[in-house]
């Protein structure tokens, strides 16, 4: 049998070394023949634009370094697979097995968000209604780390360490001149907060900063928190606060358009707009820092735990794939903190399809400008540990296609 | 006798190094007594605040995580001694020599560039005036390497090294969807391009890009920048420019003002300008980066050459002092690229006080849209290595002063 895998969404850390786990586990299982790699998502499937991933990944050394890393050999895509019912759509399921078939292929394996779960649950739905038997299985990556059922997700934990450590040194940054300032530093997280919230974990570090934090889970003011930065001016020199990019300005009476010098309006980041108005209404020596693309591509200081932990998740799917399992996603289930345990699963993929996991409520703290101990014993043990980075020139290695 | 050190200026992953080199030889030279820190710069001479290192670095293990703790553990300002001419100046002068002899400092060192060399050079001038046998020596330290005589400066191979190893990373996110795209990413540099040329080191991990590398050294030509970014879509799918923060966009015609949601005008970076511009010009996706403050604190993958050159020219400094030297900077001298060959010696501070070295133009491409080859034999040696950091809870470790 041959199997096929993709790999879909925004980049991380992780989402290659999911590829190399399912790659080597393929490797081991001698019933799998060729392990076709998908350029570019699902598209790749649809266009027929295949890669032998056997061709590719050719010793053990393009392994290694697959794993370091970031974003995706493949390619990505934020292709939605239309609904069946819709006009058109029947044709294109047509399209997607015949390429199946085509390479006899038995199996398929997508590594993505809750919209690439979406995927998974409409193709495998598609073949059990045509009697077809190939595989439709799962593998979770997000560095927002939003997706329900699994513990956390592949990629979380490395984008974590690098947000973590970088904002330490900003931290050491800001306090070097004798002059009080404010420091706004903006982490990625649209609707969940869990990556701004991971920076509870500097406190195991001791240090008191960041001060304040603000995710989207909870209701956003302007007045509060210009009231948060006085409060905390009157006892820190240099105050940090992270503020999730979701935090909803609008609701807090704030507009998020600044006006160009063509005199278009665009939109700025969160952390430009809290900086100006920090600027304008308190008057002291205010910055703000986007952490930007660099918190889901930083594999330079990835998460150890995370990219072994991204390895077996990908290798449990081609396990669980050839048990005849079809529609699931393979998840961590967490039974211990410390020590640290967890099992992989496999899951119904509807129970993740398009749904998200926010950041608990009862972790944010009453003034909803922190949040509590309890977030730092999840968000521990997933940073921990750190990988030998093969390095050429002074700089790290990176895999590349050819 | 006592010495005393201080640190100036904007933060490095280097300075502390160099206080770590100095302290060290202090403590293996019999006739040295005391190393007094001084807080924030000179500013702690003035206003007699000075810390005993000794009871503040106490354990090898101190010395080994402020080696590797970014930005000014004593604190840092941007303090202009007036001109000894000026009035009211003397007084000042006479309160810093008055600060000296009380606690029996003989030599003082300054860590920092061309701004603080300036006050080596006059308090050096004024103690000869005076007839004072203080010695006054330099040590210097600036991500921008713009220091003239000495070959590159401690800070710049560690900034040079995380910029290239996100850059790197940048161009792997930059590539994963199918759809084009243009990538600029804004390095720091006011007046000098050197750490947004060290980009050109990727070109010995076999990356292609950044396709476009513009420095303040040029005169920059927004027609000409589309004309380049037109030319390069031709033939990339993600075309990725690396921009200094100091290329002249007035001389190009453009402004970098921006209204905020109050109606004030705020300047926003060069990066987010050339977006704006390519986005309403080209009409491709575009994103613009900014590596802010990251660049000079990222110690996480600080270069161990840099680390290592900053401790030794921080001791080579106590020993040019009790030969008997002052208003000296110590500076690197190189005899060879490979292997990398450099020695440490005492210049005449006059030659660089309030002087800067700019990127030569002759490793500027004739299109002044790259640099030459040249430029990266020179850059290579200066990023080379690593050092193993200690962690804590998955968090580099950093020395706090208590």
């Amino acid at each position: 049998m041959n199997i096929a895998a993709a790999q879909s969404g925004g980049p991380t850390c992780a989402i290659n070394a999911s590829l190399v786990g399912l790659f080597g586990e393929a490797l081991r299982t001698p019933q799998i023949d060729a392990v076709f790699g998908s350029i570019n998502g699902i598209e790749g499937i649809i266009n027929d634009d295949l890669v032998d991933l056997k061709r590719i990944i050719r010793t053990n050394e393009d392994m290694v370094l697959l794993k370091q890393t970031p974003s995706t050999v493949l390619g990505s895509c934020r292709y939605k697979l239309p609904d069946i019912s819709q006009e058109g759509a029947s044709e294109l399921y047509d399209k997607i097995m015949a390429c199946f078939e085509r390479h006899r292929i038995e199996a398929f394996f997508y590594i993505g968000g809750n919209d690439s779960m979406d995927t998974v649950q409409k193709l495998s739905d598609y073949a059990l209604s045509v009697g077809s038997d190939i595989k439709f299985v799962g593998i979770p990556k997000t560095i927002d780390n939003d997706l329900p059922v699994t513990d956390h997700t592949p990629g979380f934990g490395s984008a974590a360490k690098y947000v973590n450590a970088t904002v330490q040194e900003i931290i050491r940054d800001s306090s070097v001149y004798s002059i009080d300032s404010v420091t706004i530093i903006e982490i990625m997280g649209r609707h969940a907060g869990w990556l701004a919230a991971s920076t509870c974990l500097l406190r195991t570090n001791d240090e008191i900063a960041p001060h304040l934090i603000y995710l989207p889970e909870s209701d956003f003011s302007a007045e509060r928190f210009l009231e948060d930065v006085r409060a905390e001016r009157a006892k820190h020199k240099a105050v940090i606060a992270v503020v999730s990019e979701g935090i909803k300005l609008e609701a807090g009476g704030m507009r998020s358009g600044m006006i160009d010098n063509f005199g278009h309006e665009y939109l700025s980041g969160v952390g430009k707009v809290l900086e100006n108005l920090v600027r304008n209404e308190v008057g002291c020596k205010v910055r703000s820092i986007e952490l930007n693309v660099m918190q889901r591509c930083s594999s330079h200081i990835c998460s150890a735990t995370d990219i072994n932990e991204a390895e077996q998740i990908g290798a449990a799917a081609v396990r669980t794939a050839l048990e005849g399992k079809s529609g699931v996603t393979m998840v961590f289930k967490r039974l211990s903190d410390r020590p640290y345990v967890i099992t992989i699963e496999a899951a119904d993929t509807s129970l993740l399809a398009n749904k998200e996991k926010l950041f608990p409520k009862e972790w944010i703290t009453a003034a909803k400008n922190n949040v509590s101990d309890e977030a730092v014993k999840y968000f521990q043990p997933l940073i921990m540990g750190e990988v030998d980075i093969a390095m050429k020139n002074g700089i790290p290695l990176h895999f590349k296609m050819h």
